[in-house]
């Protein structure tokens, strides 16, 4: 039986904690900044000089956010991928995971290593390195990623800095990302996120992981203004209702603001990717409307999906 | 009503995921070189420069580490000092600290606040801030941890540097760690490793989580060396035998090894606290064996608790 085959067959209790750690460490790539990786009670990594520290966490449940019928390189993908997200919606760089994985022990070992994978394939195409982790039992499958990034202090961008006056915009489509599967196969903006704070000075970002109008509304809160869309310029895919776009979790485009004169500029950028601009700042405290395809400007409600 | 009397009548559905994060948010204290802490994309740290980083989660489980039946202060104290552990098994300082939360919707309020305030009391006392997390919705309670660390690369030890001669130590009393609570209010040892690492130059170093002999075989296999323990030597608590001692997990003690010369001047350290000499290195390789009372030497299995 070759040695594809016998892993087939296997599940996590088969080959135990440890030998599924071991199998884990072999399988991950680690890149030079990496001391010690997966293998003692911490990894050492390094960080430049000078830069700032980025920490994020997202946990996944069979359940909530995927089922065991999904491919498991999509599982594996989305896990790595929202966090990647949520760097690059702070202007930094992704460089170290740390993946927590709670297991039912009679899954097949092979489900979960496509997992870990899928994982290590979308962290290296990112630059990030998978340094450890913990492995414990449960019902369900768990899958929680806790991530290190790093940016110059000047160009992190927050949530609370968008101004009267600011033009809104999104890096990409919207809308019925779950239906459609496109929540485990979404590009984390990253290269995006970089050109733009290398290039422009973006006041506020934010990833729409809760749906355009629910993330909208954190920076509107943070920053203590209003929003004001027009229904024509908001983009999204073929299946996607204007509802869907607005509404809708897991899209993972990054939206964010940036004075009226980079607006200019920005949408006339030739890149292979494209910023669209959606909306404008106002100075209604936490107010969001939207102006129609009739021209028509209608009030609509802060709010985006919510866990509990 | 009170405000505290309106909290303990509430679940989490009852404020929701955002009014949960805000909660947590006034309560969790951060300390200076926290840029940013909970409330956007992604916490923004500072780090020491010239210092490596160390980083490590953990995942508790309930039903698999605790009950809902524990107090919830005992929870959140070991979400927290498992991680330091880690950290302080490197020889490191605990920074910072990420907190994945997955609650049952119907999950008192009150009880979820009193595992925050005790992580954040635990996180303070040792130095650490709470920057971050997740929330999401789950069946069984869910707390990973993931924890960021900072050490000078000298001062790092690993578990793979015991030579053949070198003395083996642990800091405290092992054993019934379970069955008598004792697992949810141990003390992380960050002040004996502190020491150490300033003092002495340990070769090697492993918290207990899955037992004396089972993480002493973590040293022993990263090390390519075997150890002798002594039966007598080997402190434990008066409602714990030698093989609770030998097989317990989640002592959290630290296991070290230092060369002769070192190990006799650790021995006389006039300290509040105290370092056990319990064996020594050998050269047969992942073989570990025990001196009885008796004088007669023994081979023991080098095995400890594995989750699968």
């Amino acid at each position: 039986m070759s040695k594809a085959t016998s892993i087939m067959a296997k599940n996590i209790s088969s080959v135990g904690e440890f030998g599924f750690i071991d199998l884990i460490r072999k399988r991950m790539s680690t890149s030079g900044s990496v001391l010690k990786g997966i293998g003692d009670d911490a990894a050492v990594v390094s960080l430049s000089p000078g830069k700032k520290m980025l920490l994020t966490t997202d946990m996944l449940l069979e359940g909530a956010h995927f089922t065991l019928t999904m491919p498991p390189s999509g599982i594996g993908h989305k896990a790595m991928a929202v966090n990647i997200s949520d760097i690059a919606a702070m202007g930094g760089v992704p460089k170290y995971a740390l993946v927590s994985l709670g297991a039912p022990p009679n899954l097949p070992l092979d489900y979960l290593l496509k997992i870990y994978q899928a994982m290590d394939k979308t962290a290296q195409q990112y630059g990030v390195s998978i340094v450890g982790g913990d492995t414990i039992k449960s019902s369900k499958l768990i899958i929680n990623v806790a991530m290190v990034g790093e940016a110059d202090e000047e160009k992190i961008v927050y949530r609370s800095g968008a101004k009267v006056g600011d033009r809104i915009f999104v890096t990409g489509r919207l809308g019925s990302s779950l239906k459609s599967g496109r929540h485990l196969t979404f590009v984390p903006r990253l290269k995006e996120s970089q050109y733009l704070v290398k290039h422009f000075k973006p006041t506020a970002m934010i990833d729409i992981s809760d749906g355009l109008v629910g993330d909208l509304g954190h920076i509107l809160k943070e920053s203590r203004v209003g929003a004001v869309l027009s229904e024509d310029a908001i983009p999204r895919y073929p299946d996607a209702s204007l509802k869907n776009a607005l509404y809708d979790g897991e899209d993972f485009e990054l939206i964010f603001t940036v004075p009226f004169k980079q607006a200019e500029k920005l949408k006339r950028i030739k890149m292979p990717f494209r910023f669209y601009e959606i909306g404008e700042i106002t100075d209604q405290e936490r107010q969001c409307s939207i102006v129609g395809k009739d021209g028509v400007r209608q009030k609509i409600t802060v709010k985006g999906y919510t866990h509990f």
